[in-house]
């Protein structure tokens, strides 16, 4: 089997965490596996690199900033051939140049394109364990890029989809996904596996364990994800095509109070106005989220919709500034406001799942603002105040826990 | 013109010192001049990371400890083009990748192969002021590797010499070349200009301020190079090919303590024992330097030769081990002596300058335990305890001073 093994910064963050995470690497090895690791740089070092640049030149260019921070990872994975090669094991560090790890041009936030499995293979292929710069790509000018949020996560299914890996193991700071925050709902369980498409919607809904990004490429190109815990040998969870013999209908729920509600008012009921006032937030790069349009009255009509609360303030002077072109008589908005959803892959199927949601709420005294559906999802917003709570009694009413 | 300038790790080892260099860049740069920057890893960077590398295991590989210490100069180079962006000018940093510079296999001790000066090229013609970082190579393995003792030197030699540059500056904690070390002897003088052949001399005989290295490479190819202060804006010394109109017979004095005198005592006077005793201290990576050989009495001879202070360990051991094969009655050492060396382009082919040294020398009362000449050198071999007296002496016995 070929697997490979993610490890974030904080599990590099020294010389006893590194060696914990090479024992676990040699122990895949000794198996008989063929093992590729991909690190993140060491503990708080990216932080660090960026203080050190912000003090030089505050509006450093994105691709200096990019050529400084890749020396982040690259210290990370030839400390790490190090330590493997002192248990024994042959091991081989590699960057994204010696991967050939081709990104798109842009600078801080670039995506993959293409990866050439050959060097990796032919180090493979001589038995040794190979490690890899994670966040990292080389882009068609020949610079360095770096991935941005969740980029060494999506440099291990990438690598895993080019080289056919038999697993993509994601190693974090809990055991795997659960059905709710622990945190908060202390019944919460592991689920023993999850489809891509719950997981999406997990992961855009505020539980935080896999990015989009990396999930979406793992669908993409079939390659299974493991998440597990990187301080223990618990079993995690399997992110994988549903194939589940008995499926649930509801698998999780997740809170993300990140969250924003923005209500333009009174603005004029005739076509094309609400594509406007879309239009003009897309253009400023504000996505928008659930949109709730009320029914006309008096000739003008009103749309609430929800922003993430870090894009609330562009949002405002966006639309302050476009208020006459938008026919918009009052923006009105809250930040008091969280989102509540229920994922599983066999709702849509089942009517019944939104009237036990709502029931669940219901008794709990929960206030439901908006609601918005996919496919698999049910999401509710409501007041920020009751979001614990209301996770509790939604997580109860569908019997999630142990 | 097109000018390289190498700084080392100490003229970038803070925020303070790296504004320096890049005004200095950025001036040459709006006197209309195309600027190369080669720099080394700032300040102590490269001793913390063997320091981490250590830590991890004691016996990394030479490869993976490259790996990490390429690190070091990739955060100058980066830091340094944020620098000179943030002083209105545009540039751009380059590793060893990046460049296409092609070293030897040798991880640790690589040489240059062939540079490629498409990509410097490319930034220059688009008026950027080019860093790019010193003391690294990429091997056919496409793996890093590093240059070993002097590489930053060498790699802006290496870049000068590949894109034709009209000079290569090396700057440096002291203003240039001097006809003997002005900490020992207080009247030296600075040179204007020495010839590539004596700068050689003077580098091997322990005036560090150039590696042997950087400058044969700069003499094969022509690279007229320039060694100045970093602190100030004195004039430097010009090391190129000899072409004074007015030749000084001796230019400078140089002393080197890192040596040591072996003396083998009774060996057979016969045809090939010394060749056997050199051949076997070779295979075991020992240089030897001045070699005296006494005439043969009693069927037996003495030989006795310098080498460096640091493999007088090794030497003994080797010569123990060997010493029946060998046929050696006795070793002795002394590791209390020096070389005293002049250099002179014109020397040569004057018999009288010999004398003239040795007058000098005697006059001061040091007394000559061995003698080596070249084309343009003369060394003596004397007590250390002796030695800044007679570097004053012959310095003063020349007239070197100003």
């Amino acid at each position: 089997m070929l697997i490979v093994k993610k490890f974030g910064g904080s599990s590099v963050a020294d010389k006893e965490r590194i060696f914990n995470v090479a024992s676990r690497c040699v122990e895949e090895y000794q198996k008989g596996n063929d093992v590729i690791v991909v690190l993140s740089a060491m503990g708080d070092t990216t932080d660090e690199l960026l203080e050190k640049a912000n003090d030089i030149n505050p509006n450093a260019s994105k691709r200096e900033l990019d050529m400084l921070l890749t020396t982040g990872e690259q210290v990370s994975v030839s400390l790490m051939a190090m330590a493997i090669n002192s248990l024994g094991i042959p091991a081989i560090s590699l960057n994204a140049f010696q991967v050939e790890m081709h990104s798109t041009s842009r600078y801080g936030n670039a995506r993959f394109k293409r990866i050439d499995s050959e060097r990796i293979q032919h180090e493979i292929d001589s038995r040794k364990i190979v490690i890899v710069t994670g966040f990292q790509g080389v882009n068609k000018y020949e610079d360095y890029t770096t991935l941005g949020r969740g980029g060494s996560d999506t440099s291990a299914v990438a690598i895993a989809a080019a080289l056919h890996a038999d697993a993509c193991e994601i190693y974090t700071d809990v055991e795997g996904i659960y059905t709710a925050d622990p945190r908060i709902v202390p019944n919460a369980k592991k689920m023993k596996e999850i489809s891509y498409d719950e997981m999406l919607e997990l992961a855009s809904l505020g539980a935080k364990v896999l990015h989009n990004r990396c999930v979406e490429m793992a669908k993409k190109y079939g390659v299974q994800l493991i998440v597990r815990s990187s301080l223990n040998r618990a079993e995690g969870t399997i992110v994988r095509e549903g194939s589940r013999m008995e499926k649930l209908l509801v698998s999780g729920v997740a809170t993300d109070k990140n969250t924003a509600r923005i209500s333009v008012i009174g603005i004029e009921d005739k076509p094309g106005v609400a594509f406007r006032i879309f239009n003009v937030l897309a253009k400023n790069h504000i996505n928008v989220d659930i949109i709730l349009q009320s029914v006309g009255r008096d000739g003008t009509k009103d749309i609430s919709f929800t922003v993430a609360e870090d894009d609330i303030q562009d949002a405002l002077k966006v639309l302050e500034e476009n208020k006459d072109t938008l026919t918009i008589r009052e923006i009105k908005h809250r930040e008091d406001v969280a989102k509540l959803s229920i994922v599983g892959a066999g709702m849509m199927s089942n009517p019944g799942v939104a009237a036990q949601m709502f029931e669940a709420l219901f008794t709990a005294g929960v206030n439901i603002n908006m609601i918005s559906t996919s496919e698999i999802r049910i999401t509710v917003l409501i007041d920020e105040r009751d979001m614990d709570r209301a996770m509790v009694a939604v997580h109860d009413g569908f019997g999630l826990g142990d």
